[in-house]
């Protein structure tokens, strides 16, 4: 015997809502749709400091990065696990939100090799998942990432994210990492 | 600028199908409906625990109630932190399954002040939660439950149970508290 | 082959030390010993209050269960499972902060029925647990507290609580059981 | 005031040891430990792949890479997020444990770009972590891997782990991404 399987749907459902009628719900995991959301709010985000930098500046896109790293990754938990896609030794990870910034605008004396991800005048960004882990208040994402540029070309990566829920209920990145396909 | 709301519903609906087109989605969280299917489950295990017992006896009954705490309890895990409604000290916890059966059951001399909760009639059993936390993986409630007995009688007890769900993506009780109102 | 054992003990605690030579380590995770702190410095403060209440009155103690309600407990991620020892219907449960303080202190005409359990003269609050469960970054605990009043008189509750680590570190109750023994 | 610190830490000692006197504990927690036991589990399985290639041919190292894989990999809970270090499209990520097996030893005509990456003579496997969250049952790790090839030269990759703890309390990998160091 199925014990879960005792109660048929329909009165399940019914006694199920008598027996929320009054209750308080908390709700602190992760849904594959808020996985989704977060992932396409990256990119979308990315095109717009994009755009922005066209438009107003290094200075503009800066700060718009700075409010998108503020509110989309998790660095004041203590640090984010962050490989970006085109770091080199000894500044390969970026477990800081300077660290990340300068990433994605460049101008940090502190990073000297980095040239800005994000002023590479992106017009589109795809998310393509191979595979999705939801843990409960936590959830990870594997699969390649498209990036188009101001001439059509696309630019594939390899991108792993991993992500949780903060106390105020904000899906936030601790986890994200990104390499160029590999070239035989 | 609140940066996950950058895209629009329709829009992002639409990009989502598409990055979600090829991937494996693992998902361990725990949703609303499964802890109240969980806790139904639970109340209609032990109207129907009574309903053998009245029917084809203790041994029978018995039988019944090692499956239901084998597949719904979470005693495989090493302990369930389990406090039924009626049982006295020393023996007022019952962290093995041993215990938790002769509570539902009774007849096990190891817990002489066991007469079996389950083998007392019960037609009815009612669920109405006050608060539900789900944490990701793991959910607790509180709340009353109602029981009627042969007679019509209603009994309110104030539980509270603790759900996790393990490798198999079943929903186990890793913790129960259950306690008659308090009379001033 | 167990796979996980090839690696010699003291062969791994060097190579383990040199694999954190420079890593952020941000950790989440509940341990034994902070969750035993936690149940103990609730007893602590429950007895401070009575102190407080004894020594500087009603108003001093309910200020001070106030700190205590704010800084121990989890109302502010949207509800807590409370059922308080001495509650009755239609106020059993307490899931606001507001319930919670009057439980504790009394006064309050919203819940006309509580009298104030932290002003009952406890001087002495010890844990006594049955099992304790800790499934990562929450944990719970079932046990016995007894409580030893101002003529030396031992009272014993079945408890459960859930603790929960938030964003800054600090553990959290998010589910409170309390009951008095069941009297056959 | 702070709450917590009420208590001094040898009275909380001598506490809390009683706390648990009678008590059945059951962690599900990740400690530090278990993460770089793991972590250094893997290097060791890789290089004693490579010694038994090198002394019983393929088929005996296609046998302990299975092993390994049921062992450390947790493809029983339906996926792995893993983007091996030398994979190319359509094949990049491995979310099946034949496709990792082939990663690993090749020979799968599956996998017809496999050419087997632990059959490569490592004689070294060392972990260099920029960062580690522990985020309770779950933990995850990214920095540098180090492996020594059969002349003795260092090849580096920039590595992302995810673990998880199962039922039976075994740590297993269920992301995984791997990517050689870009080069500018």
């Amino acid at each position: 015997m199925k014990f879960n399987a005792i109660a048929g749907f329909s009165a399940l459902a019914l006694v199920s809502s008598q027996a929320l009628a009054n209750a308080v719900v908390v709700n602190q995991g992760l849904s594959e749709q808020e996985v989704l959301t977060a992932q396409q709010g990256w990119c979308n985000a990315l095109v717009q400091i994009s755009e922005t930098h066209e438009d107003d500046g290094q200075a503009a896109a800066k700060e718009l990065a700075k409010e998108v790293i503020d509110a989309a990754y998790g660095y004041q938990m203590g640090a984010v696990l962050f490989k970006p896609t085109l770091t080199v030794k000894p500044q390969t990870f970026r477990p800081t939100s300077e660290g990340a910034l300068s990433y994605f605008v460049g101008g940090d004396p502190n990073f000297p090799s980095d040239s800005g991800f994000a002023l590479k005048g992106w017009t589109q960004c795809d998310v393509d998942n191979n595979a999705v882990f939801i843990a409960g208040d936590s959830a990870s994402t594997i699969g390649k990432v498209h990036f188009t540029g101001p001439d059509g070309t696309v630019t594939s990566v390899d991108k792993t994210w991993g992500f949780v829920k903060d106390d105020a209920g904000d899906v936030r990145i601790v986890l994200h990492h990104s390499s160029l396909e590999y070239q035989p």
